[in-house]
């Protein structure tokens, strides 16, 4: 495992990155310029040598890059190499689609359960998975704990289910509640759909 | 209408800014100081008075900003304060829980319908809306067209479906699909529920 620190301007491009690579993947393309991966990317040239220096991914002058080799530099920098256990919390609207989304089995993920708090959803089948108590991830062996949990609650319980799960020593928590979760002992990202949908707002009214 | 362009760095705060400055009006929280914001935000507080600064938001020496005021001024200039009329194109699951969100109500957006060109999912009945033929919006009368589409079908077809939704002159798609797509005559916005999931490993790993 590398210990560089990216910033946050560019961790923020690697998953951008890795769909581009994985496209080319597909499409049995075997190398790739910066400029074609700048024009892909929105940004200059020199900032994807940049970035790709900074991941230590080597191009050749009149080459580029072998697409293959980025991809896998590039998911391994991420931590797609190792599967990760992930659980979802909340079987609402979002956990249900979240849960049967292929989002886990393509990038390395595995769904290990869902889990809420509400007695109407315990027992409830969602793809292939039966809803849990949330009070039962306490009892969970040290082994079956999962690495991240992906907080799908209401706004209302996204505060005090977050310092739960934080408390029980989760690492990290994908939280797609409309607060900004900050929490002391584990990491937090945010992900808010509206975002998109807003942004796309102002670049009407402006342009 | 303003005709400001902010850098893209601030206007993805825009959203965040609109989220917390809400929780404080739920709140009933009158004013707020640059520091406050800036400690929510996770920046600093002068890049705060920068941010509002471009805004036209005013601040007062040791009073800080009126919270109704910024979240004012911030919703007009993201251009909620108009209602937009906004489809769903795509009756798969993640078109299911968009159709049935609160998203669009709550930000001053009107779902004006669900689309699909599968026939097994034309007239199935998604919370109050009804699948249509994707092929009818070309028979909306120009006052019924949408500002925004959000784009949720399989990957494969998403190229195809934002040509064809650009060719009828939707000015705005707001794109689910696991490509980056890019336009000529429509402005895209990608949401890539994965794309936090990437970065809270790579947060995950480097920790």
């Amino acid at each position: 495992m590398t210990k560089t620190n990216l910033p946050r301007e560019v961790l923020v491009r690697l998953p951008k990155y890795l769909r581009h690579l994985n496209e080319m993947m597909l499409q049995e393309k075997c190398k790739v310029s910066s400029g074609e991966l700048a024009k892909k990317m929105d940004i200059t040239s020199s900032q994807v040598r940049r970035d790709f220096g900074q991941l230590n991914i080597t191009g050749h002058n009149g080459f580029g890059y072998l697409v293959k080799d980025a991809h896998r530099r590039i998911s391994e920098e991420v931590g797609l190499h190792h599967t990760q256990k992930a659980i979802v919390v909340g079987a609402g609207n979002i956990g249900q689609v979240l849960t049967r989304h292929r989002i886990f089995q393509d990038r390395g993920f595995e769904l290990t359960g869902i889990y809420d708090s509400q007695p109407e959803r315990i027992g409830t089948i969602i793809g292939e998975h039966t809803v849990q108590p949330l009070k039962d991830l306490a009892l969970l062996p040290e082994e079956g704990r999962p690495d991240i949990a992906l907080l799908t609650t209401s706004s209302s319980a996204a505060e005090e289910t977050a310092a739960y799960l934080s408390g029980l020593g989760i690492p990290g928590i994908l939280n797609f509640c409309y607060v900004d979760l900050a929490l002391e002992n584990t990491l937090v990202e945010n992900v808010h759909i509206d975002d998109g949908m807003m942004i796309l707002s102002y670049r009407l009214h402006h342009q």
